[in-house]
């Protein structure tokens, strides 16, 4: 998740369409009827921050250019998305037993909402615990819910937390996020590598999630933690939603030798849409001072109802009229999929959009309009059989390997 | 909780009616009717137990004289219970990190299977996080669901945790079971008195429940811990499922003495129905060997099926009559309440009948019957005014003297 801090919702530009529109127009019935057919999950949705939002419910179908909300189940259906890894999300905050106390308690809750959004609606939502309940809740008519951690900060140094948070459903797990924390160094922390690579917790980290059965997540990891996770993980790594560094040179991609050591592991990078890591984004110091100025009279997105929310994105839309700047395409997003594709094959590739926590390009505002990228995929020539591993096939592999991996509780009993 | 204890199952005599059945016959519609204008609550429903066992299903009405269980919505319904606080109960187990990370997991499951309850039926249950939204909710037509902790063994040496279960809904807090733990001693355990009242941690805890906005709950404490609890706590102490020492001399209840204490502070003693505090129960070994060996052979209560838990009655039933044992009655409850009454009034009196976790008598064998205390209260001539108080009234006093006792945000940064 990126749109809750300041360099996020900076960094979205809102309704300014700008650059060719060759994606312009309702994505083709042939990419929607092909969703109805296919197992479609995105590897991670934010959406579990908009939970606590006051007047937002999932139930209801939002508009993006109202409210910024970009999944909720009407739009699922629209898109065709079966489901995905909704992410448990806490931003990193200070490094002390309390800091670590509250972001266990937030992350707590925020599993607890996602868990109740789940209760509430038992015709329409499943939660998911292994790769072979996916297609039978799609198949019941529902959509899939598995659970995932972004940032390990809240397990503190007490690892017995991540078994606390794997019993409640959670079954991908990602270190870090935009700072070092004591797990492991963040990609994109200004004050650089701390640990060069994982902290020895952060070692241990991956032997309980090994042991537990969970997806390791090397999205928003540095390069020497993502080495480290190929290395020492018995089963292989995930980029939930990362992009390739070929492209665009953003610490938050990865280059294309990083890719093939990942695939040759038997892991997946699925692709991001977030603008600023697909093109070179704006520097204009006058624009970030107004959208500076605009968010702390907002304060914090999730508490903010409807109206605010309204309010904010029209003032927001000001400032792209005031201080223009260039939008990422559902073309550059593309590009970053087709290279990946080129480098490792459809057998490692996968979609992990960022929606609700920066993603969406035009052309690809919201999950509705996720055919759009079958389309393409098809246009280029993909088959059917690759979309089916990119939608769904290459994450539940990687999941099946991770439950196939853990220890028996008979194994379990003989290590000890 | 004593069900799913060996002692407990052992102790409930199943389906054999001894005594005279003064309490037979339904309950009469005057106070079936006072039942529909009275907001009623129960301060310690044992039921979260049975939200995961297999095919158990809070919205089904079930028999007691099959599966034994006592509280479900169809039968809350019926003896017009508009509620309670429904107890995350967690066995004291192994003093050890491992022990108690386990049981922090376990107590956060039923709290997540509590509220998922609430989630799944949101026009029939509410969760209740003030007092006011116990009148509130029942005028909505709903049921009340306060969170309570029975044994605070999952908090292990971690006072943060209190916060989390806070954010999770809980309001009342009791500090141990069956035996003593880190935070003071029972009323049972056999080892006898380790700290003589509450150990230093627990005194910390209970500034952290006064903090907080929790109410202390001294029932399963040692008469030393009420006495300091009275003491320490800034608001009146609860004793949430107790008895009378005067009427039965046993540790779970408590003397005339320490009630008028209890009373003078503001308390509340809400009085349990599990026969083994009531009246004396049967000593013989051989009734006692065949439970144990029931028990033995059937495992775990709340993990067994529909079927097993029939099969499971049936032999019960079979001991009972092989080996009779007398059976409290609906008359010995009253007494308690009766004695309870003549000694701090009906400001100080309310029920907590142990449903689902050992309570129930002959002539009240579940939530459904609750209305034969009312009309017992009623023909010994207490009054609407009196009974309002009994069923919510007091519990409610309390709980907004929690209220208003904690400290805002203003005066805890003043004290920092």
């Amino acid at each position: 998740l990126q749109l809750a801090t300041s360099a996020g919702v900076a960094a979205t530009t809102v309704g300014c369409r700008r650059g060719h529109d060759a994606s312009a127009g309702a994505p083709g019935d042939a990419s929607r009827r092909l969703h109805e057919r296919l197992l479609t999950l995105d590897t991670h949705l934010d959406t579990p921050a908009n939970l606590a939002s006051p007047g937002w419910d999932i139930m209801r179908r939002h508009d993006v250019r109202v409210d910024l909300s970009q999944v909720d189940y009407p739009r699922m259906v629209s898109g065709g998305l079966d489901g995905g890894f909704w992410a448990i999300y806490t931003p990193q905050g200070p490094r002390t037993p309390e800091g670590e106390a509250r972001a266990r308690d937030e992350a707590l809750q925020t599993a607890v909402r996602i868990r109740e959004m789940v209760a509430s609606h038992p015709r329409r939502f499943e939660i998911a615990l292994r790769a072979d309940d996916a297609p039978a809740i799609a198949a019941r008519g529902k959509r899939v819910v598995f659970l995932s951690i972004e940032n390990g900060y809240p397990l503190g140094h007490d690892l017995t937390l991540l078994r606390t948070f794997y019993e409640l459903g959670v079954r991908m797990v990602g270190p870090v996020h935009f700072l070092d924390n004591d797990l492991g160094d963040s990609s994109t922390d200004p004050k650089g590598k701390e640990w060069q690579g994982l902290s020895p917790l952060g070692k241990r980290f991956v032997a309980e999630a090994n042991r537990l059965g969970m997806v390791l997540d090397a999205s928003h990891a540095s390069d020497d933690v993502l080495d480290q996770l190929i290395d020492l993980s018995k089963t292989p790594v995930i980029l939930s939603h990362s992009g390739c560094k070929a492209v665009f040179d953003h610490p938050r991609n990865v280059d294309d030798d990083r890719l093939r050591r990942l695939a040759a592991s038997g892991g997946v990078i699925q692709l991001n849409s977030l603008g600023d890591y697909l093109i070179a984004s704006t520097k204009d110091p006058l624009r970030k001072q107004a959208v500076e100025q605009l968010m702390a009279r907002y304060g914090s997105w999730h508490e903010l109802g409807p109206d605010a929310r309204a309010r904010f994105v029209r003032e927001r839309r000001d400032i792209d009229g005031a201080y223009p700047a260039p939008r990422a395409t559902l073309d550059d997003f593309m590009r970053h999929v087709f290279h990946a594709l080129q480098v490792v094959g459809p057998d490692h590739v996968g979609i992990g959009a960022d929606w609700d926590g920066g993603g969406g390009v035009v052309g690809l505002e919201d999950v509705g309009e996720i055919p759009r990228i079958t389309e393409r995929l098809l246009a280029a020539g993909y088959s059917e059989d690759d979309l089916a591993k990119i939608w769904s096939g290459n994450v539940l592999r990687i999941l099946r390997a991770v439950e196939a991996a853990k220890p028996t509780a008979a194994s379990a009993d003989a290590a000890r």
